[in-house]
Formats: structure tokens, C-alpha cells, sequence
């Protein structure tokens, strides 16, 4: 049973904007990559061959609060946690670190809710996560969850 | 005093992503392409030369719930809506309709919210919006920030 | 018979770069849009839903040259020019002009070439432009080809 | 003196689009982020904070070949080749490689062609590359570039 992933990049040059820090927008593509990163981590994959039919984990919300912006070529480290596993659901918390500062600083935080789903005739149709996924997976501490900003 | 504006678009090619969606980060790119209609609708530019040091508008929070999935070449309206208006933030609502399907569905709202910062010493600081852009801003109505999802 | 599209759009600011311009993978974004805004004009869809198997046209080549940068806010024009015809693929020149400078200033000139391929097993395989399709489009002429950068 | 660079990456979801595979213009990021690698291995950087006034390195030419397509979690490596040193501009080969399939398949070839620019009073002006980071680039052999595609 696994509760957190971290994942380490490099910020890029192309997620950058005129105002020369990282697009708002692309800290959920950072939180996706550690998402997906999870999955590996636990032998899955978010784009499930496993299964049949095959699922998928549309998003139904995504959030983010920025504290401080990252810059160019800043390596940060994305602690995801999982928030909450419901039959049908997942919720993660995302720590966002610029961890090539010293003392680290924790520059935003995000979360994000997803909905396991079947694809059918066209229709995405809410479904129970299956066991073989929901058994590898359990929600983190509450000191995990809850800890301050750095 | 503006409150409220309505962006159009297609979806493009590269917005969607391997399941056949428009990916869900860029619905924050949407948000963030009505928010910079509504400035020029106002004789303003998000990147401000009119003001002296210039002024940015950085994010300090984003979310975004989603009901519905958006394709290629849906016909998207995002109707933008002034939320709050305080001395040195703003928050905006921003609700997506497909129009292309009938009846037009909202399938996805968000909100953000910006914070008025002078760049000084390559730092960002909060400051006080200026008259000159705050005269022009008001929140909408209660009903309007309320409406339900259609 | 069509051999030409005008598409206009504005620089967005997701689209820049901490340089302050339009990052240089955006020019082949903006080049796909127009490919795909000719299609529309020809009453046809670049996801092709009107034929079976369904096609596609994955890019076998692309290229830029780029002379100016562009930034936030510009307002461009992109004139897309059908320059080869064979049976299974397509070849399309692309001109982008600033029109809020006066003069006009051609910023950068671009190309792509794309197959039609279908999809069966999970495999693309080219196969030769419907005649639905090919009887629409025709390459322009040499004038508009070789046209001097304005 | 360096001639050569290779980056690893995994393809990420929101780097496909709905056919599948991996949108045609983030070929574009993926050679950008193995030149950056390139001058990060040679002690520099790409936004050249080291000498005054600051540089930049605009692209004024950009081309891909595409053979195969790239997926999800697919693994590549692409190979960074100097092609060419000017006194004023670089020029790079990028070879990009799936390296999850057996054997290794080549998918796709592109290059890139940079100018050395100062930034003054707005505008971009093209400069001898400084001897400082010069001295450390060397174009790749002959039989380096001139590999047969795998």
C-alpha cells in the first residue's frame, strides 16, 4: 500500500512566460506527472491495459495556491500525497519545492480529484475502482496532509 | 464599470490530449485568455505600460471543477465574471459552455484569483490596483455569481 | 478547388516565453490551426468522420524560418498556401504576418507535409486521399509561392 | 570541447494529443531541452546570466522529420549533435530515439539553427559568440551526422 510519490524535474524553458517564471497552468501538468508517476511507481498505468474495458481518471477538480513563482532551470521536487480513496474517486495533495534554494521553500500547493471511469459506446460512466488498483493505494497521515508550509 | 466577459473559441488540435479531451490544464489557459479579453475590453493590457514600474498579476489561487469533457472543434463561450474586487487582489468566475451542442451545456467553472504586484528589484510586491484600472472594475450581481450550472 | 486560408488570431500570453516572445513551438501550433481552419472552410474536418476506415494525417516533415520575434498581444495573420498535391499526401506553406505593425511585417514563413494514412490494428498505414477530399483542394500558383517576405 | 548531448525523458500524457501520440510541435521541446541540457553540461547556460550584457540564442531555423509516432510512457533519448559553429550562430542535429521497443527505433530527425544575440534598447542584435562558451563547442564528425537512420 503506497500513500505518497515524489517527483524531481528540472523546470524548462518552454514552461516559462513573459513575465519569465513558470506558467500558472503548468503546475497541473507537473501535478499530473507525479500522478502518473504513482501509478509506475505502484506497476500501473494511469492509461489502464490492464483492465477490460479500459479505464480512464478524468479530472472533476483541480486546484492550486501559488506562494512564490519558480524561474528557469529552479529543480523542484513535487511531494504528492493521497487525500482520500472512495469507491470511485481519488483525491491527491500536491507540495510543490524549489529545492535548489536553500533553505528549501515550499512554492505551491495544489490538489486534484479523479474519477475512475469505464469508456463506453462514446459515454465515460463512473466505476468502482478496481481491486487490484484500490488495494495498492491508501489515503496518507493526517500529519502528512496537514503539515505547514515550508 | 465592466463585471463580465464573454470569450469564444474553438478547440484546437493541440489542446486535447490521448483520451480525446481537451486536457485540463488548459482550461486555465481559457480562464486566463477571457481574463486578458476582459483587460483589453477595458482599454487595458494585462501587461501594463500604462502605469510606472509596470504592474504584473500573478496568480495566488486556481481551480477549476469540471461536469462535461470538451472535443475538438467544440464551439466553447467562457463567460468571465468579476467575483470580488479588493484593495490589491481581484477574483474572477469563469463559467465554459459548449455552444455547439443544443441544448448548450456548461461543462466546466472555475475561478482564480490575481494579486496587483509592482516588479521592483526582481521582486514581485503586493501594491494597491490603481485608480485608473479599479474605477473600471466591479463585481457582478449575487444572481449572476450564483446561477446555476445550466 | 481551394488552395488557401487566412487565419487570424492574437498572441496569448501562455504562448510566450521568459524571452518575452512567442515561444518558437508555437509557429507550428499556429500553422496546424490554419491547416485545420482550411479544412473547416472546405466543409470538411481534419479528424475525418466523413469517410471508413476513419483518416489521418500525421506530419512526415515541418519546418520554420523564423525573421522577427512576436509578442503578447500581436495580432498575426497566417496565410496557408497548398503547395504539392500527390495522392497520398499534402504539402502546405505558411506565411505569418504581424498586422499591428504598419507596415505589415512578415515575421516568419513555415512548411508542413502530411500523409493520409488510415488507422486499422492500431497501425497507420498511408493510403491515397479520398477523392472527396483531393477534389477540393488544388496548389496555388507559383506567384503566391514564391513570393518575396514583405 | 563538446560536440554532443543526450537527454532521457518519458513522454507525458499532456504531450499527446487525440490521435495518441505525441503532438508534432513538442518534437520542438523535446530538442530545445537537450540544447539546454547540452549547455548545462558544459558549466553555461542557456539564458546567459555569465556575461553582460545578457545573451539569448534565437532560433531562426527549425525542422523535423517524423517517422514514427511516439505513446504514452513511451522512453526516448534524444541524441544533441553540434552541426555547425558560425562565429555568430550554432547549428544542432537531434536524433530521437524510442527506447522501450526492441530494438531501439530511430522516429524522428530534426534540427535547429541559433543565433547569438545581445539584447539592448528592445532590440535583438546578432554577436561573435563570447570566446568562453565558443571554446567549449566543437561540431560533431562527419560519420556522427551522417549516421543512417536505425
Amino acid at each position: 500500500m503506497a500513500c505518497e510519490f515524489r517527483l524531481r524535474r528540472l523546470v524548462e524553458f518552454s514552461e516559462t512566460d513573459l513575465v519569465g517564471i513558470v506558467h500558472y497552468a503548468n503546475f497541473f501538468r507537473y501535478m499530473e506527472a507525479a500522478e502518473h508517476g504513482f501509478f509506475r511507481s505502484l506497476g500501473l498505468s494511469i492509461v489502464t491495459r490492464q483492465v477490460d474495458p479500459p479505464l480512464g481518471w478524468p479530472r472533476v477538480h483541480a486546484e492550486c495556491d501559488y506562494k512564490q513563482p519558480l524561474y528557469f532551470e529552479d529543480e523542484i521536487e513535487v511531494q504528492m500525497l493521497v487525500k482520500e480513496k472512495k469507491s470511485k474517486s481519488l483525491s491527491y495533495l500536491f507540495r510543490f519545492f524549489r529545492i535548489n534554494s536553500s533553505p528549501v521553500v515550499e512554492v505551491a500547493r495544489g490538489s486534484l480529484t479523479v474519477v475512475c471511469v469505464t469508456h463506453q459506446d462514446g459515454k465515460m460512466r463512473a466505476t468502482t475502482i478496481p481491486k487490484s488498483i484500490a488495494d495498492k493505494i491508501e489515503p496518507a497521515s493526517r500529519d502528512l496532509l496537514e503539515a505547514r508550509w515550508v
